[in-house]
């Protein structure tokens, strides 16, 4: 049995605060939403001031029920909710709705109810949804335990059977859940839940995600969230979607500043950042959605429980421009639509139109809307070994448009492993969707949209697939022993880039301008200083820095002037150190991510980091599969990847250094707070990388203690 | 009088090859469309075998028709329609649509037929429109010649009244004009016109265009083309829709190789060069659009006839999450939500509930709903100079929700000249929709789609107040004579170079080893050796090139090297240059597009300029100010712009030279057939640009004379 069966499926529902008023928006809806949603169990409203509400009998105290109940629904006000708690566990339950508002996202006293709340809530082993939310919707267990008006969608037919898979809905949005449901349903998925949860006092996002991997009958689970309460969570839940293949799409709202002025006062959260969440995302194959099209649009696809075997595309339309259309959009997202090969052309020759087009897309013309050539295409081209996906393009608002032809679709459908897509570029019928839907055929009604959830069903299986390739390797990396020296000087760094194997550039100490001159005599001109001071991080900014230096007079001149701007003392050591030709300047560094941990943060390099804002973050460690995704992640290395080479910089030099330094961060995550070689300059391919500059933070001793 | 007028409001209509079988799909159906769409002109139908059609006096021939009438729509098969000409002239006729397919999409002698329609539609003075199209829809005059099942919406209202402005659909694709106008009308957008104009053999999409823009009640012109055949009229028709502010939208297809396959067949479509097409709309102002949903968000801004002052935008709304998500959506798009001063959130806190947002977003909660504080908040902001745009997110899917304040919204819009938009995260009722364009208010069901839609009309705003200020500049440039010599060397390109004040490397022309080692004393080394050799274009390529010699034995080696590498002569003359140091590599040309005549291309500079495949158009002459924003195309200088200054490279010196070339090149226009500068390099700011290579073709006699 699931462990939160009491919760989505109970046999016996408490109404605390139940209202015999059906025009009280939350109180007074809930038994109706019960009701007419075709809950059998018992209900038994709470309300001291009634004696039956909707027809059933009404207790004064929760203690006068008389039989042991599984679960309570809450909507009295927020200052009561913990009080109940005592009485809940003597009745035997085990889990509570709470659908007040007042708590932690008001702030103030109201963030106290929340925390007597979740102490009440561990003290008697009561789990919560909520507060805050809207409750939830099971809709193959039938249990509507929500006031949302968007539970009950009226004539909408709810396609639960078909030959596709279900969409579970969780989201820290009641309206929005609700709101992606209707859309949903109204596209003719099938929704097995819907679940508000909330300011998640209890019961989140993560733990719903997990309770729906358990079901078999799930094909997809489409989140909005704010942020995760419980991050150290995704990884394992979001590795066993993998491996189910069960695709987790996400909205994870509040990118700006001014979403996330918003969020703060809507479900309480602070929201996390967008970069680190979009690292996690990416390297755990969620994909992320920005519109309630979009999300369903890939839920859509998602649900149909057909997997790919490439990329090729056959389009099959009744429309020219359609035709074209949907080719267009395909092709830009890098799916292709290949020529068919004159035996194909032929066998469709056959039976279509003489002025159909047949070398793909195919223009079955609209003369073949009166007859089944459509049918007969699309049997074709279901069996061929040319394409891997059909898309057939149509207009669905004539009712009942495919009734005559759904059983041998069914046919086809049964026998075909190819995912078959329909896109009308007319507003279709509910009852075309719903037949489609029994046929597992998903319906698009953007061109733009159907090709995006055909990009992301092939992208999905390729990082499926290149994902049991990935291997973390183990490199042997330098441990740093924690210390009060908490900045790091080029020359300390040196000799962890050296264990590293990382080039750097030759360099000679001097104390002195002789031993300067010396240095820069072995070395060759010409040469460049640097001035070694703890306390100075950005030597270009205070002059403790002299480029190509060619002379010795240049090179006495340029150490004096070094010399002074040291803060410390003025006998701070000075580098010596070769100039290196041209190249291409990254920065690679880590973080350490308050809510997932030590990442890797690759991107352009140079003084100017934060304002060209050009860095992507990921999860370390990393696989060297995965450093050469992160990197043409980066907009600069995507822009000079273009051309389809990498003849513009070496890229396995700088994956290699990417990989060590994760490794490296890993190894020391507790002692490193931050680290960064910027510039890494990178040569063109086979000449390599060498680190010119860097910095490291460690963290004391006293901070160890705390963070460990 | 309009000079379309009799084609899109005659005042009697013949329709030769009419039916009276309800089922015969073309043929059965115009008349029932027209009676239905409410025409009240004359009808003559013309069928030798039947008459009476549908209770209307049927004529034998043309000629029987005892009175002239205005318009002419044939339905018989194409092979016959030529020789309907001399009688339609004897009748008065002056337009005809025709319907039949069989001309030139399908080739062969069908295409001889349409070369006959053409000839005999110019003999007897009477236009086309068609062949190969489903007709026109004249919603404001009552004329429905069409038989689209798409024209007839049963009880989806036509919203042509209201506060706003109509919108115009011309599209080549018949089925996709029709399925843009019942999505149009279903989001409550008051469409006037459809028309579909097929293979264009007289009337083409532009001659639409020309006459929707003497209608003062047209706001927007929605496109779907293939390709123009009138490319001429395509600048001063656009520059007059700019005038009028009538914003053109296009979704112009064939941008893939597959997708051109399919437009050939479809409607007889060459598609043109998809990089010149955009060039022009993004010169002109014209927007495209991707998606249908893309063009009906933005036509429905578009017709709300308000112009915004800026990008602030003030979101308010009933759900949180549904605040954060708009909010997101326009930040992306570089749209501001700005915190609002204290005095507006006081002013806000005065009616608003007390857990309300106010900062904006504002979450008017969910409470709000019972009362008219959602009326009130509009107000207040509606009248507030913190903002430029209003947008409301709100759940639209109760019937009639907007009733009862639709009078005190209605008022305000009167008032403000601020664009308002709704946006709905549920599916929105009809009647709602309604209620909102009566107020001139444009409803939305994506966030994503909303927020492109405001961020399109801003953009649009922007691009014609920055249009006044954009002046070609008057340069002197050199004038080319044509001549038989046809690729130009670069000591050739270099006068000219000199000439438009280009920098060029410091060089000497040599003709033997002792004259390149004296060039080479003067100039200093490191040098580089160029065979200057008319045939050939890629010296790198065939070892016509060296580079980075330091000493007099290099320089010999690699002069007698160079020298082998020349096709013609073994004494081609040999150019000893100054070796430039590193910088951005950038080419500079011109090309002359078959369709829109001059254009300057700018991008990523070096010898795989093909393969990256990072170039823009524009067509020529270009002003400083437009070339400025052509670089930011590019994709590698967006990327180093992105930082928002610019700092890697001389933006000033760059955009000179484009202005400069373009201007060149449009003074030659007749005798250069391509021009390139490859590589200009860049320097850093304030360094300049320096014209390392190029390339020049200019045209033989003979050829100029097929070409002037």
């Amino acid at each position: 049995m699931n462990k939160l069966d009491s919760l989505l499926t109970p046999k016996s529902i408490a109404i605390i605060g139940a209202s015999p008023d059906p025009n009280n928006l939350a109180r007074g809806r809930l038994i109706p939403a019960l009701v007419q949603g075709g809950f059998t169990g018992k209900i038994y409203p709470v309300n001291p001031n009634h004696e039956e509400i909707y027809g059933y009998k009404t207790y004064k105290k929760l203690i006068d029920i008389p039989e042991p109940f599984d679960l309570a629904l809450i909507v009295i006000s927020a200052k009561f909710v913990p009080d109940t708690f005592s009485d809940l566990a003597k009745c035997g339950c085990k889990f509570a709705v709470i659908y007040s508002s007042g708590f932690s996202e008001v702030g103030g006293e109201f963030s106290n109810f929340e925390e007597q709340l979740k102490s009440e809530s561990i003290k008697h082993n009561i789990k919560i949804l909520g507060p805050n939310g809207v409750g939830f919707l099971n809709v193959t267990g039938k249990v509507s335990a929500t006031f949302s008006p968007g539970a009950s969608l009226g004539e909408i037919p709810r396609n639960l059977d078909g030959v596709g898979k279900r969409l579970v809905i969780v989201s820290q949005s009641g309206g929005l859940g609700f709101a992606l449901y209707q859309r949903a349903v109204t596209r003719g998925l099938a929704v097995s839940h819907v679940v508000s949860t909330g300011n998640e006092a209890g019961i989140t996002t993560l733990d719903i995600v997990e309770n729906a991997l358990e079901d078999e009958m799930v094909g997809c689970i489409a989140l909005y969230i704010e942020q995760l309460r419980d991050t150290q969570k995704l990884r394992p839940i979001a590795e066993k979607a993998l491996a189910q293949r069960v695709p987790i799409i996400i909205m994870k709202a509040g990118r700006s500043s001014a979403s996330q002025r918003a969020a703060l006062s809507h479900t309480a959260s602070i929201v996390g950042s967008d970069t680190a969440y979009e690292a996690m995302f990416s390297s755990l194959g969620i994909i992320r959605a920005f519109d309630q099209q979009e999300i369903i649009d890939l839920a859509a696809i998602f649900t149909t429980n057909k997997n790919p075997l490439g990329k090729k595309i056959g389009v099959i339309s009744i429309s020219g421009g359609g035709a074209i259309w949907l080719t267009d959009s395909c092709s830009d997202l890098g799916l292709e639509i290949p020529e068919f090969s004159s035996k194909l052309q032929n066998q469709l020759r056959n039976f279509l139109p003489e002025y159909a087009g047949v070398r793909n897309p195919i223009d079955i013309t609209a003369q073949s809307l009166n007859s089944d050539i459509n049918v007969r295409t699309l049997e074709l081209l279901a069996s061929s070994n040319e394409i891997d996906i059909l898309a057939v393009v149509a207009t669905l608002s004539e009712p009942k448009l495919l009734t005559k032809d759904k059983s041998r679709i069914l046919e086809i459908m049964n026998r075909t492993l190819k995912p078959v897509v329909f896109c009308s570029y007319t507003i279709p019928k509910l009852s075309n969707i719903s037949d489609l839907h029994d046929c597992g055929i998903p319906n698009y009604t953007s061109f733009t949209g159907c090709a995006k959830a055909l990009h992301a069903l092939w992208k999905y299986e390729e990082f499926i697939n290149q994902r049991t390739e990935w291997k973390i390797p183990s490199i042997k990396t330098p441990k740093i022993k924690s210390s009060l020296n908490r900045n790091w000087t080029e020359s300390d760094l040196k000799e962890i880039y050296h264990e590293l194997t990382i080039r750097t550039p030759i360099s000679i100490i001097a104390k002195n301008v002789d031993a300067a001159l010396t240095a820069a005599t072995s070395i060759g001109y010409p040469v460049v200083l640097k001035l070694q001071d703890p306390e100075i991080v950005h030597k270009s900014k205070v002059g403790a820095l002299a480029l190509g230096l060619e002379t010795k007079a240049e090179l006495i001149e340029a150490f004096n002037k070094v010399r002074c701007a040291s803060k410390v003392k003025s006998d701070s050591p000075i580098l010596i150190q070769e100039m290196i030709s041209a190249g291409l300047d990254v920065i690679i560094g880590t973080v350490r991510d308050k809510d997932f941990g030590t990442m890797i943060m690759v991107g352009k390099g140079g003084t100017k980091v934060e304002e060209i804002n050009d860095t992507r973050l990921y999860p370390a460690p990393i696989s060297k599969e995965e450093a050469k995704i992160l990197i043409q992640k980066v907009r600069l290395f995507d822009t000079l990847l273009s051309d389809g080479s990498s003849r513009s910089f070496d890229l396995d030099a700088l994956t290699d250094v990417i990989v060590k330094v994760s490794a490296f961060a890993v190894n020391n995550e507790h002692i490193i707070d931050e680290f960064e070689i910027n510039p890494l300059r990178v040569f063109s391919p086979g000449h390599g990388v060498i680190a010119l500059d860097g910095y490291m933070k460690t963290l004391a001793y006293e901070e160890l203690h705390k963070n460990v």
